[in-house]
């Protein structure tokens, strides 16, 4: 049983540690990095008990002592729908991570699993925000003199104006929380004129002009790099295929580079010295450099990483969690979300 | 008045030279530019007649006599709506271009102008091929062995399945016209899974199953760059802004290179040494070096600049034109969508 006190300077997290493609062998691996690295931090690992044999393998008593396995009864498929989630989800691994904060024994939790599941049981375990609709994930992509958050990125595939809205609030709060005194907001569509773009974009930038929020109107795809806005809303269906064909580009990109590193000794010689400057860019694209989405708008501190992480990525996605939970962003949005005067859930 | 005859391997152009961001004067310059780089070209521009005074300024008698005036009415703006279009777009410089299509006059029009614009007017003038609904933007981005063909790129916001099947037959049509004997198509998704995504993109992954196309399923945003597929299929909506946000990012690390010339000794050296492979990569992003989009569907050809082209970009587009002019996709089409068993328009 776990001690549900936080002494001072712990950051508490629960993995799902039987999410993900790789399973256990990847998330314990990525787990006993971070306990190893990171002197602060408590770490449940929720898994099927055969799963987590040899977890603390490797690590001294000290840090074992920071790592705590927690069974679970099931690992959820990649491809479970909302409804299978939430009957078969409480005694699951990912149920089990989403109970430990419920019952505030941990501060924020990990899964590299079905979105779908997270949401559903997210929502059903830990509840929105008041006046919030549904969840949406949100990611920084790298611009021109920092980083532009975005969402949805997947969570929502399909989308009404005011769910739009309530992605630029949720942003601006959570970029208020990483130091922008004032946010700006931008609304993706195809163009910038107030007749582009189908009737929710146009619904939604409508009411955005009406909030007490720094909103720059529409924005198109380029001006995610540009540094236009601090903030890029958009559906979650648009917006997954915007960050992964941008990852998948960055990908390419960086395979060229290190694919010269092969070729003749011009250009051997000339990788090795125009690294630095593309490279820093390019890795903010890689999993393995940045990994963990947050999903916003529940009523505690939940962390998406990619499907496919490796160790490293998990161990990025788990450092981001640490990141959020320090963060405490649900509760800063639970707190700002009227002085927005959002339109309350339908 | 013109020739209608078309002398063997002459190709004609029609070009809306009222269109796109700086007008006349970069229109009627590259103009200029595609009479002198290829002498089988004949074209003729379309702009209010003052435009035009001084278009074969700088040619030879011989070049000029390759260059033909048409005088429009009007320019359209930028942000028409389709009713207006089609209500003063007769006598405009689109309307004019597309004109010279429908009379046989010409082989291929190009426009900057609004896409709104060019699909109702297109649609009113030249008519869709038998059986499909609306016409769709495409486009080559590059992937690593070569280029994936997606579309659509803004034509059509919201779809229904039936136009993404009809996207998916186009754009076989089209790459199998560019040489490919059984081009593989995929169809953008949230994951592989037949579960993923909203209903109308499960609808249309059921139907283009049942289709004698080489239909490889759901791929999702990273594949648009790793060759999985000769076609990409999805919404214009989406497609736009995964196109302009590929585009931002590419553009952003060329810039992020050229800056390097600006700084220390070792980057500005490595930065000229590793040029080549990443240069071309991304050059094929920039539009100077890659613009035109063919609208397919619609009985004849047409081609859709960027609207902020340059006089390098124009050029690239009004060659693609000259491309499309004598690969005729159009007609191949026409020809084997029946062969495919689409859905007829409803």
């Amino acid at each position: 049983m776990a001690d549900s006190s936080n002494p001072q300077g712990r950051i508490r997290l629960a993995l799902d540690a039987g999410s993900g493609d790789y399973g256990a062998e990847v998330t314990l691996a990525a787990a006993r990095d971070a306990i190893r690295s990171d002197a602060h931090l408590f770490l449940y690992v929720v898994d099927l008990p055969a799963a987590l044999a040899g977890a603390s393998d490797g690590l001294t008593p000290a840090q074992a002592a920071r790592l705590e396995c927690v069974a679970a009864e099931s690992v959820l498929d990649s491809d479970v729908g909302p409804a299978t989630a939430i009957r078969q989800g409480a005694r699951s691994s990912l149920g089990g991570a989403l109970e430990l904060v419920a019952d505030g024994r941990a501060d924020a939790c990990i899964s590299a699993g079905s979105t779908t599941a997270l949401i559903a049981l997210g929502m059903k375990r830990l509840g929105m925000l008041p006046g919030l609709k549904r969840p949406a994930l949100m990611s920084a992509v790298p611009s021109r003199n920092g980083y532009t958050s975005m969402l949805d990125l997947g969570a929502n595939l399909n989308v009404d104006a005011v769910q739009l809205v309530q992605f630029a609030i949720m942003g601006a709060v959570a970029r208020q929380h990483e130091g922008e005194a004032d946010p700006s907001v931008g609304l993706l569509n195809v163009g910038h004129e107030d007749g582009k773009g189908h009737a929710i974009v146009r619904e939604a930038h409508e009411r955005l002009k009406q909030l007490p929020l720094n909103y720059r109107g529409f924005i198109e795809g380029n001006e995610l790099f540009t540094g236009r806005v601090d903030v890029a809303v958009c559906d979650g269906f648009s917006g997954n295929l915007v960050l992964k064909s941008s990852e998948g580009l960055a990908r390419m990109l960086l395979e060229d580079l290190r694919g010269s590193l092969d070729s003749s000794w011009r250009t051997r010689l000339g990788a090795w010295m125009s690294g630095p400057t593309l490279r820093r860019t390019l890795a903010r694209f890689d999993p393995a450099h940045h990994n963990g989405a947050p999903l916003l708008g529940l009523n505690g501190v939940v962390v998406k990483s990619h499907g496919s992480a490796d160790r490293r990525a998990m161990l990025q996605a788990i450092r981001e969690a640490g990141n959020e939970a320090v963060m405490r962003v649900p509760g800063k949005i639970g707190k700002l979300i009227h002085n927005y005067k959002a339109e309350a859930p339908s």
